[in-house]
């Protein structure tokens, strides 16, 4: 999807990439990817855990454990994953890890963290001794590191951001990580099953869909000014879609505080929405599918 | 000063830097600058304004006509002056310039500003169609003047303190920004005399001191531990000094929404707190000074 094209995008300017790329939608090939990893020509393996373009959540536990047999670090963005999927950082043996606040834990937006392993932060602080240098001033490591001994950060924080953040944490470590897991997948799973159940198409591969974003292809005849509608009349706003797939798709989120009754509510909606333009979907109990 | 120091420091990350070097609270000496500029062996002219670690202010203006005469581009850290001194950017044909907006506009701390003009603009758009990458993913102007001409952010913004930046930057508009540089001058020249009547010295040359912040040398005998019991017991919060100044300094800023008012009291209980500590100052009228 849009994000794992982005991840190779960036890690380009830094280093050369090989982008395993498939369609849209799609799950890794485990089988090609080993063949990759065999061949132990990698420095390392960095992964979109969650595609929220596509609706797709690739299959981490089995590419850290290949990684690991291989012997090569394993780079998670988890931004649409970390708090809202199953994801163990330290089990996977991950190197590092990055996630937005604004995502699965419903914090603000403009605020990200990052998690690393020893081994990653001893290679930083060697590089840095080396005197080799590191174009991004601000996000040094090994100052950060530093200063947060102290508590403190090298540079000036964004502080309200840091308080909101934590804010929504704490909400989030109320409703426990393993009930938000379950909440984002039932809701998820609700969204799936009630789609397909109207005859909608999702984009995403059968066995790796993703729990917290679904994404979902309109029927024919439906284009995106269905969406203004939604938001205008039924006060419900759900996302397009990114690039090549803009006004054939929409997503539903299914992150952060979202509840079971905000859901239900929203899907009467596009149902009402949907019929009013002319797609005529059988009668279904909503509720009954959360 | 620390700032000026730390810009090198940076543009050492992407380019070569020749560092004009002077003493802590030094101004650039103008005739030196300008036999380095009459080589025009310079790519670019950069300079931090208004230094808060030594509180010396440049003189903008004369370096910009300088950079102008011998045809090098100009670029300004204003992150202590924009919106608290006066800066024409237009005037002085700034390449590019860039401001936090924690400091003289009073923001949300974690957000700031640039400016650049078209000439920078467009060497930019054709590094990047060159080919040449930028190792700054999300600091691509290009992709950002795109996305802004549908007043967007090409990747997700920090709204919360977009929001909260222009709240503050209403409140400037309100004031004005003569008048705001006007206040924040007044502020620190209050805070000079009185300091200078008093008997202590301050850091800055003489005809280059910073009206956004005041360095101040502590009299002998007098130890940093003087501004934890003014912080404690007065209420009140002065910086301290960076680097090698640790000990040795503090510092007053007059930025900001600082007023006249607040600033009397702070310095009223500024020297209550020296008295306590053993340093018997004069007794003065605080508020004639501002």
């Amino acid at each position: 999807g849009k994000f794992g094209e982005r991840v190779a995008e960036m890690c380009n300017r830094y280093c050369k990439v090989k982008h395993i790329q498939y369609e849209w939608g799609r799950a890794f090939d485990l089988y090609e990817l080993e063949q990759q990893l065999e061949r132990k020509c990698y420095e390392a393996v960095l992964i979109c855990h969650n595609e929220t373009s596509s609706g797709i959540t690739q299959d981490a536990p089995a590419i850290a454990e290949m990684c690991n047999r291989y012997q090569t670090p394993f780079i998670l963005d988890g931004i649409t994953s970390i708090g809202g999927l199953p994801v163990d950082l330290e089990a996977w043996n991950v190197e590092a890890a990055a996630m937005g606040a604004q995502k699965c834990t419903a914090g603000p937006s403009g605020i990200a963290a990052i998690a690393f392993n020893s081994r990653f932060y001893e290679r930083c602080k060697a590089i840095k001794e080396q005197g080799d240098i590191n174009p991004l001033f601000y996000l040094d490591f090994v100052s950060a590191f530093k200063k947060g001994d102290d508590d403190q950060t090298p540079w000036t924080p964004a502080i309200n951001l840091a308080m909101g953040w934590a804010a929504a944490l704490n909400v989030l470590k109320e409703e426990g990580l393993v009930n938000r897991w379950n909440r984002c997948s039932e809701l998820a799973q609700g969204v799936r099953n009630l789609f397909l159940d109207l005859g909608f198409e999702l984009l995403a591969d059968v066995s790796q869909r993703s729990a917290t974003v679904t994404a979902i292809l309109y029927p024919s005849g439906i284009d995106d000014n269905w969406r203004a509608d939604l938001k205008e009349k039924y006060q419900t706003q759900v996302i397009g879609a990114q690039d090549d797939f803009k006004g054939k798709m929409f997503r539903v989120g299914s992150m952060g505080e979202t509840t079971k009754e905000e859901m239900i509510e929203g899907c009467k909606r596009m149902l009402d929405c949907f019929r009013e333009h002319g797609h005529n979907t059988p009668d279904v109990d909503v509720a009954g599918y959360f």
